[in-house]
């Protein structure tokens, strides 16, 4: 940590979005894929901020990533669209359809988007967060290749498969959960290698799928709920997988390219996600609806904590990290620092 | 178990429906009610079974549930309803809003129905597997009332807060999950003090919110995920919350009556569901949707497992029981027997 770069959020930006354009992505892909880093980096997630710039690039350089899509949205009934993304970077794509979704939603209640041919979209709770400050209770959900066992399963079949779920909460950030469907990400098996450290139980499996706490030995994630309960976690996994390439035309997560353990950068990945946009006012109405939200937080923020603990909401980390951030700057690896020229 | 007495379905099921009449219940409320109970009874789902008529019967003549209830049903868009359940039995209101919220997403791609006012709803998948049969992906949702700590937490906060998807598979019986959001229901901590058995590690806490692992000293329930990972658990339990209760206009679960361990049963709990449809037909389309679902269970199914497992998809374990039941009947405890007069 001692080696990390504070970079202000300005010219963090204002790098990255130069490095994407350098690398051939187009104004507004560029600007969708940097809005997206600079959340996950602000809140305090980097495994998804601006550290996969040099990611995108290369992605976008080998052919796999179109720089220049041209998206299609088929609309296919009041609350439904198809979104063909063209193979462009995943974030455009992303941020689209929940607009989308956002819209048919203003006029409907309830809409959804499918979004298939596209790529990586980084932090999900990005998208989720932009359909909250339309107003609007809003999911998004993206398959990912396969690094997740199945429970008792011994090899890698779901990918880490996100759910990000935001509601607007009056007078402040919104409530936002963005959870992987595994305990953790394959990151963190790569990291505590080096580190030396024990991974917690029931989270990772060596190649014969027997759960193990020693890195190197990972070769794969379990589901969340570990050894015993698993289960859950598989079943959310396939949710994502249902929602985001079943009912998408996506490919199937184990049969999906591999994002960074492969030589093919030239092949397109055509990955899925899912967005849903949910407007309160159609449902309880936006005065109940904020009276309740406001309840809720203010009782689940009040509540009785164990000894040394503090209850929180999903969300409450991370804005917590953003104001901080704020202060401070944004700390970028080294790595990173020099491809961004920070 | 070898108390329990084996009772075929059809007699299971008249004599589920007529101690509902019995005990208030109109037609519709006992029709529906039976229903799900038989839906779970017959998967081996026997905690929400039904051994819970008798609970039911109990709540209609205490008039915490009214047996003649008014549903009303409030259109407040082409894709979103709010269905006021008139204090009845929740099965009726989740079944109404299941069936409602297919029949306009067939015309709209997407529908969503919020219910409030309603009672205890037993299980979800009852409501998922109604809306699979329809053909549509399916997802039902219910709050309850709080046996849940949050993550860190020493207070029953959520309720076990159950997610329930159904999708439907050609030839066969739907994918279809079922889970609470906490590691285990609360029941089984009162199932292993009878049994003198130790739980599994991070499902249950103390009054003080320490984890205990002895079901005498358990006091609530740790979310999904537990001591490492119950953020996401209790993320996912928030989700039903605000899907189900704050969205709809129904009491908080830490509001809430409780559903047992009180003396009042008189006043009725208002308590809230969500139903969500997506018709694939909008999407990928149904027969690309056919294809892909197929696909992904034969390769799900036939993925490798590690050395004494199994590998299955949501669903599988419960259609092979209900297949299993057909055949020898349905076991049913003495004290339901005896109420039942089977």
């Amino acid at each position: 940590m001692s080696e990390m770069i504070l970079v202000r959020e300005p010219a963090l930006e204002a790098a990255t979005f130069a490095a994407l354009r350098e690398g051939g992505a187009d104004e507004r892909s560029a600007g969708a894929a940097t809005r997206a880093m600079m959340h996950a980096s602000r809140i305090g997630v980097d495994s998804h901020g601006v550290r996969l710039t040099a990611h995108y690039v290369k992605a976008l350089q080998g052919s796999r990533i179109n720089g220049a899509p041209n998206m299609e949205v088929r609309r296919t009934a009041a609350s439904s669209a198809v979104l063909d993304a063209d193979d462009g970077l995943g974030h455009a794509a992303a941020y689209e359809g929940m607009k989308l979704a956002c819209a048919m939603a203003k006029d409907t209640g309830v809409a959804a988007v499918g979004i298939l041919r596209s790529s990586h979209y980084g932090a999900g709770g990005a998208y989720a967060l932009a359909g909250a400050e339309e107003g609007m209770i809003s999911l998004s959900m993206t398959q990912s290749d396969a690094v997740v066992a199945l429970h008792g399963g011994a090899e890698r079949f779901h990918g880490t498969n996100p759910i990000a779920v935001g509601a607007p909460v009056p007078g402040e950030r919104p409530w936002l959960l963005d959870m992987a469907t595994s305990s953790i990400p394959f990151n963190r098996v790569l990291l505590y290698r080096t580190l030396g450290k024990t991974l917690s139980d029931g989270v990772a499996a060596d190649a014969s799928g027997q759960p193990t706490t020693d890195p190197n030995a990972a070769d794969m994630l379990m589901p969340l709920g570990g050894v015993d309960f698993g289960f859950k976690g598989a079943g959310l996994a396939g949710l994502v997988t249902l929602f985001s390439s079943i009912l998408t035309g996506s490919t199937l997560d184990h049969l999906v390219i591999r994002m960074a353990e492969t030589d093919d950068f030239q092949t397109p990945r055509n990955l899925g996600h899912f967005c849903l946009a949910i407007d309160p006012d159609r449902f309880v109405g936006r005065q109940f609806y904020e009276t309740a939200i406001m309840r809720y937080l203010v009782d689940l923020r009040s509540s009785v904590a164990r000894t040394g603990e503090t209850v929180m909401a999903p969300g409450d980390r991370e804005w917590a990290v953003e104001q901080e951030r704020q202060r401070t700057g944004i700390p970028v690896d080294p790595e990173t620092a020099r491809f961004l020229r920070v």
